[in-house]
C-alpha cells in the first residue's frame, strides 16, 4: 500500500468515525442521559452541603469523579462529532463546558484551591443551560436585552454616584459605618431603593440633619422614575420586535394579500383600461367618419 | 306486563327524574343557594377560629353537618341531572367536589386525623370557585399561563440553586442558620429576593466576606432581570392572543370588508374589463371595416 | 297689575338672576378663586396639627368659620345658577359639597363629636378634586376600572380567607397575637403579602411545624400570581379601549379612506363597467350588423 | 491702512478663529478627552470621601484645580466656537456648565461656603449628562413625562394630604414621633407606601384604636391603585406615540403605497372610466344611427 492510500484509508476510517460521534451526540437518548447526569451532579452539590457520616462523604467523593470522567467523555464525544473541529470552539458555551472539565481535573489539596474546586462544581449545574436549548435561547435573549438597557444604567449610577458623594460628604459623621466613603455610601442607597429598613437610615441622619428627607425622598422618585422608564423602554422595544415580525409573517402569509398588492392590482386595471382608451378612442372617430 | 315493558317504563321512569334533576341543577335560584350554602359554611369555618362559648360550639357543629348533608344532596341531584354518567367523573372539579363531601362524612375522632376533617371543611370554600363560572375561567386562565412559564421558572431555580450552593459552601460557617445546608440557604436567598431584611443578612457575612456584597447584588439583579424578563414575556403573550382575537372578530364581523375581499373585488373587476376587452377590440374591427 | 303679571315679572326676575349666577359660577376667576379657598383650607387644616400659641389659634377659628361662610355662598350661588333645580342634586359631588358645609354648621361642642367636625373639615381638601375636572375624571376611570376587577379580587379573597383559616387553625399556638382568630390572621397574611418582616413570620412558626415554609412560599407565590394577572387584566383592557378609540378616530378622520370606504369605491366601479358592458355589448353587435 | 479695513481684518481673523474653536469641540477625540476629564473628576471625588495621607490630599487638592481650569478652558473653547454667541445661553446645559466652572473658581475659606464648594465639585459628574447626547435624551424624554403625570400626582398629594391630616388628629397622642403633625405624617405616610415597617406603626395605633388597621389598608390600596394607573397612563401614552411614529414611518416609505393611496388610484380608475363612458355612449349612438 502507499503511503498516499493508507492516509486516504486514516481519512476515512475518521470521517467513518466522526460520523458515527456525530450521529451519537444527536441522539435524543444520549441528550436526555447529560441531562440526567448533570441533574444528579446538583444533587450531589446539595447532599454535600449537609454533615454526612464517612461512608456516604467517600461515596460522593466517588460519584464526583464519575461524574467528572462522564463529562470529559461526552465532551470527547462532541468534539470528535463536530464536521469542522475549528467552529468547535468558536462557541462560548463549548468553552465553558471544556474549562469546567478540565478544572474537575486538576488535582487539589490546598484549602484555598479546593474552594475554587467546590465552586467549578457548582458551576457545572450552568451546563444545564449549555444542553437544553430552550434555556440557551431564553440567555441569548436576557443578554441581547442588556445593550439597551446600557444608557438607563449608566444614568442610574451617575444618579447613585452624585448621591452617593453627598451622602458621604454630609452623613459620614453621622455614621460610618453606613456613609464612611462612596462605596459604602453606594451600598447604603441601593438599599435604601429597595426600602431595605431605609426609614432607620434617614431618621438617623435627620437627627443632624432635619432636611435630609428630601435627600431620601427625591434618590427614590429618581431611581423609581429611571427604573419605570427602563421597563418601559424594554417592553415597547419587545412589543416593536413582535410588530414587525407579525406584519413579516403576515405578508409571507400564502395566498393573502396585502396592501401592497392591491396596489399592484390596481395599477394593473388602470393600464389595461388607458390601453382600451385609444381603442374606444379610435373606434369613436372611426365610427364618427 | 312483560319484563322488557317493565324495563322500558323504568328507562322512561329514569329519563323522567333525570329530565327533573337537570333542571334543578341548572336553576338560577338553586345556584344562588348553594353559593349561599358555600358562604356560610367559610363563615361557620371563621367563627370556629374564635373561643366560643359551650352553645355556640354546640350549634356550629350542628350546622356543619347540616352543611356537609346539604352538599351530599346537592351532588347527588347533579350526578342524577347529569345525561352521561360517565362524563361527571371527568370534571376536575366534580371530583373535588365529590372528595371534599365524602371527607366531610367521615367520622373522625383521632386527634391528628380530626386536623385533616377541619382542613377539608376549609377546603369547602374553594367549591365557589367550582360553582361560578366566572371564577372557574379565571383558574384556568392562570392554569393556562403556567406551561409558558416552565423554562424561566426553570431558570430561576437554577440561577437560585447556584447561589445556594455558593451560600452554603462559604456562608455557612458564618451563621448556620441562615446557610447551614442548601435547603435553608434556598429560603434564605428567596428572603434576599423578597428585600425582607436582606441587609442583615449581607451585613453579616461581610463581616467574615468583605467582597460578598457582590454575591447579594449579582443576585438580586439576575432574579430581579429573569422576574422582569417573565413578566414581559406574558404581556407580550396575552397581547398577542388579544391581537389574534381582534383581527378574527374583525373578519368575521358581517358587512365589514377586509383587504382579501377587496383583492377579490378588483380580480374580478380586472376579469371584467378583460372580457370586455376583445368585444371592444372586435368592435373597433367591425367600426374599421 | 293682575296676579299673573307680578307672576311673570317674579318669574322674569328669577331668570334674570338664575342667569347671573350661572355666569358668575361659569366664571374662571370664581373658580381659581374657589380652588384658592380650598388650598387655603388645606393649610388651615395642616397649621392646626401643629401646637399653636393661644392667639394664632383664634386666628384659625375664625379662618375656618370664615372658610365655611365662602364655601355655603359658593354652593348657595351653584344652585342658584342651575338652570334645572332638581339636577343639581343627582350630582353625587353637589351632594357631597352640600354635606361638608351643612355638617361644618352644626356647632359641635361634645369633645366626640369634635373630631367628626374635625373629619368633615379634612375632607374639605377633597373639593379640589369635585372643582378641577381633569381630576373628576380621573376619579371616574379609577372607580370604572373597579368592576373589572371584581372577580380577580374574589378570588384573592377566597385565597386569603383559606390560608387565613388554616393559619388560625395550626398557628393560634404558636403566636395568639398573629394567628389567634381569622381576622388577625388575614392581618397578618396581608402583612406577609407586602414582605414587611414575613421572614419573622415564618421563622416563629416553622419552629414548631418545620414544614410551614410551603404555607408561606406557596401563599406568597398564589398572590403575586394573582396580582399579575389582575394588572395583566387592567393592561389588556386598556390597550383594546385605546384601540377601538384609535380605530374610530381614524375612520371618522376627515379626508381618510377606510378599507371600507376602498370596498364602497370598487363596488361603484365594478356597478360602472357592467353598466357598460350592454352598451358595448350592444354598440359591437349594431357595428356587427 | 484704514480703519475700516482693519476692522474687517479682525472680523476675518475672528471668523477663522471661530471656525477653528467649531472644529476643536465638534472633534470627536476632544470631545472624549473631556469624557475622560469628567469620569477623572468624579473619581477624584469618590477618592476625597476616604481618609487620605498628606501627600495624596495635596495631589487631590492640585488636580481638583488642574480640572477647574480644564473645565474653563473648554467651555472657552465651546463659547468661542459658537458661530451666535447670543444662542450659546440659550441652552440649559450650557449655562448649567458655565455655573459649575464659575462657582469653582471661587476661592472659598469659610467652612459652611467649602460645604457648597464640595457640592459644585460633585455635580461636576452631571457634565455626564451634558456631554454625551444619548443620555441628554434620555433625560428630556424623562423631563417630557412629567407634566402626563402632574394630575396623577396632585390626586396622591391630595390622598396623602387628607391621610395625613386624619393620622395626625387622631394617633397624634400614640406617638408623637410619627403622628406629631402634617410634616412627620406625611413622611410616616411616604414610609407606609413603601411597606417600610408599616406594620410596627400599625400595630402601634391598633392598641388605642382597634379599627386603624381600615385606615392603613384603604391608605395602602388607594396609592397602589393610583400608582397602577400612573404607570398604565404612562404605558399607554408610550404606546400610542410608538404607534403613530410606526404609522408615519409607514406612510413615509418609499415604494409602499397605503390606504390612502389606493384610494386615490382608484378614484383615478373610476374617472377614466367615466371619461370613457360617454365616448362610449356616443359611440353607440352614432353607430346605432
Amino acid at each position: 500500500m502507499s503511503e498516499k492510500d493508507s492516509m486516504t484509508t486514516v481519512m476515512d476510517n475518521n470521517a467513518q468515525w466522526q460520523a458515527a460521534f456525530y450521529r451519537l451526540r444527536s441522539n435524543k437518548a444520549f441528550e436526555l442521559f447529560v441531562v440526567g447526569i448533570i441533574i444528579f451532579s446538583a444533587l450531589v452539590i446539595g447532599v454535600k452541603t449537609y454533615p454526612l457520616p464517612d461512608a456516604l462523604l467517600k461515596a460522593v467523593i466517588v460519584m464526583d469523579w464519575a461524574i467528572t470522567v462522564i463529562f470529559l467523555v461526552e465532551i470527547v464525544i462532541r468534539f470528535l462529532g463536530e464536521p469542522d473541529k475549528k467552529r468547535f470552539f468558536r462557541s462560548g458555551w463549548n468553552i465553558f463546558d471544556t474549562l469546567i472539565v478540565v478544572v474537575s481535573l486538576i488535582p487539589i489539596e490546598d484549602s484555598e484551591m479546593a474552594l475554587i474546586g467546590r465552586l467549578v462544581r457548582i458551576f457545572r449545574v450552568l451546563r444545564m443551560v449549555s444542553i437544553i436549548p430552550e434555556l440557551r435561547m431564553l440567555l441569548n435573549s436576557l443578554l441581547k436585552a442588556m445593550p439597551q438597557l446600557g444608557y438607563v444604567l449608566l444614568m442610574m449610577f451617575i444618579i447613585f454616584y452624585i448621591y452617593a458623594a453627598i451622602g458621604s460628604t454630609f452623613f459620614a459623621s453621622v455614621n460610618k459605618e453606613l456613609w464612611g466613603d462612596i462605596a459604602v455610601s453606594l451600598l447604603t442607597l441601593f438599599r435604601v431603593m429597595t426600602f431595605e429598613d431605609w426609614t432607620d437610615v434617614m431618621y438617623e441622619t435627620m437627627k443632624e440633619y432635619p432636611l435630609s428627607w428630601i435627600y431620601y425622598l427625591s434618590f427614590i422618585f429618581f431611581t423609581a422614575f429611571a427604573f419605570l422608564n427602563m421597563i418601559i423602554g424594554i417592553v415597547v422595544n419587545v412589543l416593536e420586535e413582535e410588530h414587525q415580525r407579525i406584519a413579516k409573517e403576515e405578508a409571507e402569509a400564502a395566498g393573502e394579500a396585502t396592501v401592497q398588492d392591491l396596489h399592484r392590482e390596481i395599477l394593473e386595471l388602470k393600464a389595461l383600461i388607458i390601453q382600451q382608451a385609444p381603442a374606444l378612442a379610435r373606434s369613436e372617430e372611426e365610427v364618427g367618419r
